[in-house]
């Protein structure tokens, strides 16, 4: 797979996504205001490479010119971490990466003593910071890897699955995780036949599943999101697989729009549903769905297609870019620590090692 | 509403609802070959539309050169009847109409002496053929007034609705099926809002329901197919109504794909799912949903998007135009004569009046 992000001397090369599978080019970034405004406004996205990116993107706020105190750079790198957090509201491995590169910042910088930092003190902090980012990539790609058996040991030979958005590896540092599963599935010969929603209404399935699918030469189908059902009673579909971008602590999970009407179709037709994700993907500070943001992005991405208008002008539309599936309609979680089932808070804790 | 098609000495000029809601425009129709090339390649669409443009393109046969015998007219008429029928396979309206047409001109002409057409009988033939057209499109006009009504009885004050596809005036001759039932509900001050599911890949719901709901002043939203199931559980969702192209015997009913996955969701939550007919929809010749026939229709259909590229080149992709909702997950049936309710077999053919 092409790669989602390159690190260049003092800059991060970014996958432009938006425009896959028409187009391979790649945007610049060099501060973490432009690795921001990327995030934000969807040059990438999945839950697991917007963390590895704004890794990165912490790490820009040192390249800045050298501190006057440790408290003013302190302060600075808090700035940093703000801005980037805000950059999407409900990915949670967002904050998971940047709280993991503050907190070691943190260390470092409160066990320094008083007054003017040295040159040799910045260039420890630079190196720490750098190379925990890539420590946030290099964790990303195992998961992923790991996530691929363990997901995939619960595939028989024949499966038939559908699977939304994109969660392969456009959306993470290395295989994906919903279809980093279907992808490691397929290499042992289980998979009869993949199905992508084509996930309105940015097309993530369209223009990057079935993209990779073709790739990693899994036979696959399009379908629009409207299909599932029908698809689900007339093509013996056998799993549903899709990666997520929060978990709460009993198991609900927020994933891009139209995952939830998917579980309610999986569970009427009897098929298992599967979320895949790695453990930054937990936020335990949310005892359940409710405590979820889901963002509610513009309009207009609902009403025009590449900059046609669908919709007459004037109308309104919503855009919840996520809703929340609850725990009670998900077979398993698979996690890169082991398979979550069934899904309640006891079972997480214990997989994820957390109790 | 603007005229759906618009009679004129010798013509059909039939509105081209591929270019709404941006341009108005007019597809001009003089043989039943045009018209029956407007119907399969979608410048009109809606099951009571389709039926009535039809049975004015049959009309349209007897506008070639006077005929030199009854046979050879007869031999004509058949054909075109085949024609009209075959140009879209899953709206029975469409079979309904051009029987109703064939038949009148079969038992007229069964009635006359052999040998040579008279000018006079032939234009008494003309005259009946395009009096039972106009009756077709009357017939339409007064069951979307009584589905309004029988319709809009079911939905209480401070109803929430959502419908997709569309099942309004643009895909019938009157006021609509299922938007008909939500426009004179809101007349009647009971909706207090109404979503559109977009309706991919034909896109009927943004360019034309919320078209229609917007200048009829509904207080309305559109969305996405995949959000429908995340507005039941978060916008306090009162009723489902859909239109139909075919109900079979027991109720099984085909309508725009994404039609079963919402009757699914609206079971999950508990939400009325009503569908909204006139009598022509209804195919008793199909014991059950397993009886109608499906209409598969071009990949390019969800591939591609007014000539932009959705999906990489070399992708398989499904686009079934319709699925099949089992009458279980069916609360009731709005017809011209009457509430079904439950929809069985037995109330059918009971409010029907055939049995």
């Amino acid at each position: 797979m092409i790669p989602r992000i390159r690190m260049k001397p003092g800059a991060l090369e970014i996958l432009d996504q938006r425009l896959l599978p028409n187009r391979i080019a790649y945007v610049k970034a060099e501060t973490p205001e432009a690795v921001a405004k990327a995030i934000s406004g969807m040059v990438l996205r999945g839950a697991p490479l917007i963390g590895c990116t704004a890794a990165y993107g912490y790490a820009f706020a040192l390249k800045a010119k050298h501190p006057r105190s440790w408290h003013k750079l302190m302060a600075r790198l808090k700035k940093t971490a703000g801005l980037l957090k805000a950059s999407r509201p409900t990915a949670v491995a967002l904050m998971y990466a940047v709280d993991r590169l503050h907190s070691a910042a943190e260390k470092f910088i409160s066990a320094m003593p008083c007054g003017a930092v040295s040159r040799a003190d910045y260039s420890r902090l630079v190196r720490m910071v750098n190379a925990e980012a890539k420590a946030v990539f290099d964790d990303d790609v195992r998961a992923n890897a790991r996530m691929g058996r363990i997901g995939s040991a619960l595939l028989r030979k024949g499966s038939v699955v559908i699977t939304h958005c994109n969660a392969g590896a456009l959306a993470t540092a290395g295989i994906g995780t919903a279809l980093g599963v279907i992808t490691t599935a397929h290499r042992q010969g289980k998979i009869r036949h993949a199905y992508s929603c084509e996930t309105r209404p940015y097309m993530q399935g369209s223009r990057l599943t079935i993209w990779e699918l073709q790739k990693a030469r899994v036979p696959s189908t399009l379908i629009t999101d409207s299909m599932a059902a029908h698809i689900m009673k007339t093509c013996a579909v056998t799993a549903v697989i899709v990666g997520a971008d929060r978990i709460a602590a009993n198991g609900d999970t927020a994933n891009k729009i139209g995952t939830y009407g998917l579980a309610v179709l999986a569970r009427h037709h009897g098929i298992p549903f599967y979320v895949a994700a790695p453990a930054p993907t937990f936020d335990l500070s949310a005892a359940s769905g409710k405590d979820i943001p889901v963002e509610e992005r513009s309009s207009e991405e609902v009403c025009e297609i590449r900059g046609i208008r669908l919709a007459p002008r004037g109308v309104k539309a919503r855009h919840p870019a996520f809703d929340v599936t609850p725990a009670a309609l998900i077979t398993g979680l698979i996690t890169e620590k082991g398979l979550i089932k069934p899904v309640n808070r006891k079972n997480i804790l214990r997989i994820l090692r957390l109790k």
